[in-house]
Formats: C-alpha cells, sequence, structure tokens
C-alpha cells in the first residue's frame, strides 16, 4: 500500500505542474476561468448551456466537457453556442491538467472570454485534482440532500461559489437549506452561494454577474 | 503511467481474492447479499430505512455503509432497526472487499438474514471494485436525468436491479422513461427494473419481495 500512496503523490506532483502550465497559458490570454464540479444530474451542463445563452452577443465563451464516454455534454454546450471540446476520460472518475492542457491545444484562446471546464460528474476525487482555473464552482442540488457537505467535505471544502440548483423542487423535497448553508460556512470563510433554478431561470442573472465580474477582473490584470 | 497501470492491477487483484474469501463468508452464513450503488443523493440510505422497517419482524437486516468520513449513514440504519457498521474510507471513493471483511467481523452474521453494503455515493469508482456480495443493485433517481446510462455505463452494466427513485418528481423534471429504460437495456439482458418513491412508498412492496426471494432462495442453497 506503501507503493500505492507513493505513485498517488507522483501523480499528483505532476498534474500540479501541468496545471501551472494550463494557469500560465489562461493568464497570458487574460482568460477568466473555472472548474465546474458536482454529482452527476446535479445540472451542470444544464448551468453551461443557460450561461452560454445568457452571455451571448457579450462575452465569447470556451467549454471543455469531461466525461468517461460519450460526446452529448460538448454537443450540448455547441449547441448553446459555445466553442466547445470534449474529453472523454475512459475509465478515469476526474479530469486532470494534462487533459484540460490538450483540450486548451484546440480552443481558440485568443478569441474568448471565458473558460468553463465541466468535470465529470463526482463529488469526490475531481476536488483533489487542480485543473489550473480561477475558480472552483460546485454545483449543489435540492434532491440530493441537505447532508452533502457535511459528507463530501473535500469537495465543499475552498469552494469559491456554491451555487445550490434546483430550487424549484423545494416544495417536493425535503431539504433544510439553513442545515445545508451551515455545513458549507462551517468549510469556507469566503464562499458565494447562489440558490438558482436553470430551469425556471430564477437565481441566473446572480451568477452572470459575478462572472462578468470574473472576465472584468482578469481583464485588468497586469 | 504504466507504473500506476500496474499498481491499480495489483490492487483489483487483491480485491477479488478478498472478495471470494467475502463471499465464502456469506454463503457459510447463508446470507444473502448485496452492494447498492448510487450517485451522492439518490437515496440509498432512505430506501435502507425503508426497507429495514419493511422487513422487520420477518427478517433480520445487518446494514454496512461506506462513507469518507461521519457516521451519519449508519445512525439512520440503527435507529431504522439494523445491526449496522460504518466504514470511514477517508479519501477512497469506494469501498473495497477488504474493508467490507472487516465490517463484517463485527457483525452478528449468524443471526442475520440480510445484509445489504451501502456504497460511497459514487457513479463511476465502485463499479469496478468487487465485494464478495451476491447481488448488483443501482439507485438512479429521476432529478438526476435520463442520460445517465449513457454516460455512466460501467455503474449500469451487469446490474441485477435497478431502482428508479423519486418518481414522485417526474411531473416535476424533465425525464424520458423511455430513454433512459432504453439505455439501461442496452448493457443489460437480464435487469430488473423498479420504479419507486422513497418518499411516498410507491413501488417499496415489489422491492421487498425480491428482497424476501433472495433470502429464500440462498437458504434453499446446498
Amino acid at each position: 500500500m506503501n507503493r500505492r500512496v507513493a505513485v498517488v503523490e507522483k501523480i499528483t506532483k505532476a498534474n500540479d505542474r501541468l496545471a501551472e502550465v494550463n494557469r500560465a497559458l489562461l493568464a497570458r490570454h487574460k482568460l477568466a476561468s473555472l472548474n465546474l464540479m458536482s454529482s452527476p444530474g446535479a445540472g451542470k451542463t444544464t448551468l453551461v448551456e443557460r450561461t452560454v445563452a445568457g452571455l451571448a452577443g457579450k462575452y465569447r465563451l470556451g467549454v471543455v466537457e469531461g466525461d468517461l464516454v460519450t460526446s452529448l455534454d460538448a454537443e450540448r454546450a455547441a449547441a448553446a453556442g459555445a466553442e466547445s471540446v470534449q474529453i472523454n476520460t475512459g475509465g478515469s472518475c476526474h479530469l486532470d491538467a494534462g487533459m484540460v492542457g490538450d483540450a486548451l491545444g484546440q480552443l481558440p484562446l485568443a478569441d474568448l472570454d471565458l473558460l468553463i471546464v465541466e468535470n465529470v460528474g463526482n463529488l469526490i476525487c475531481p476536488a483533489t485534482f487542480d485543473l489550473g482555473t480561477d475558480h472552483k464552482v460546485v454545483v449543489a442540488s435540492v434532491p440530493e440532500g441537505d447532508d452533502k457537505p457535511f459528507k463530501y467535505p473535500t469537495m465543499y471544502r475552498g469552494v469559491d461559489v456554491l451555487i445550490i440548483n434546483k430550487i424549484d423542487l423545494l416544495p417536493y423535497v425535503t431539504f433544510d437549506m439553513d442545515r445545508f448553508r451551515s455545513g458549507v460556512a462551517a468549510l469556507n470563510e469566503n464562499v458565494t452561494v447562489l440558490p438558482m433554478s436553470c430551469r425556471t431561470g430564477e437565481g441566473l442573472d446572480a451568477w452572470l454577474n459575478w462572472l462578468g465580474d470574473q472576465v472584468v477582473r482578469t481583464r485588468a490584470r497586469r
């Protein structure tokens, strides 16, 4: 088992170096970027679709989609109007910085304002792999239950923006918003929490405004 | 990367040997057993609670709960009336046969009729680790969306029973039952599909009957 740990540490170190390469590339293009993570089915791809549509004519988006197999998500992002690349990880349960670096090589970075990397649907492994993006955004969803920050602390720790999606389902499920938010707050001092329904559009403006701020800030960097 | 693959293969082989040990132990006690897997928040623990309550006075249940941290789920299973053991995996995103073997040592196997192992909430990694249980049961949930069998084929392949939970939410979300079921059918010839709402209790009887059949069949084995 020692050998396994040693190998995993080696992989993580290699990942961190490749993440720095990505970070430098994104900085050179003054491109705001985020790593979008969640459980399977929390609504990441629908959020990407709404975001591309919501920022159309204002900002140009690049989307990197991570999935085990299929190009379903990249097709949805492209149909919404984004430049998109699909990564198929094969069996791997998370994106790593090397995969994202390869995908960046296929995007017209100089023409973009914002990059969204949609990770594989998984509340565990993606949290430990830095991709070189500016922000860590987690999409929670109401039907998943209010105990998730307590049970998946690695994912919920260090999150910059937490979207609580599917609030339109609140009347039909058991979900204690205060319990959920107190679990998130215990792990994070400065998290931006955005309740949202991608279905109805409620809360979407606050998200689009936050993204706009990041684009402006990133452009203003020396 | 070759080295990593070699190590992973070694771990899987060791896991398979320990799974055989568990299988032999469970067979000696004529104990029906299942490996319960799903995304985070699909409703595994609620299903365990309903199952323990539904079989109370008829069959005695043992529950092994897998989570990164906390004993929240084992407490819920115990409160419902099961003999329960919590495994905390630390960072690991799945249960393995060794962890389950340790947990079996803490359960009164001779007094039990049915063992439920509730895996870590993850639609990827748990699928590749045999725990030595008889049946692979996957809990899907309606809000996760109808594309999941296409995107997570490893989990949906070789499943014995597929529970489609939270059908009470069907009026409020976009979920094409035919698309979902055709995706599952393409991966499995002989899957038992059980639409269910753990919230309302709809569909629970079919599940309890299926479990009762497994208990009777396992007892009848030579």
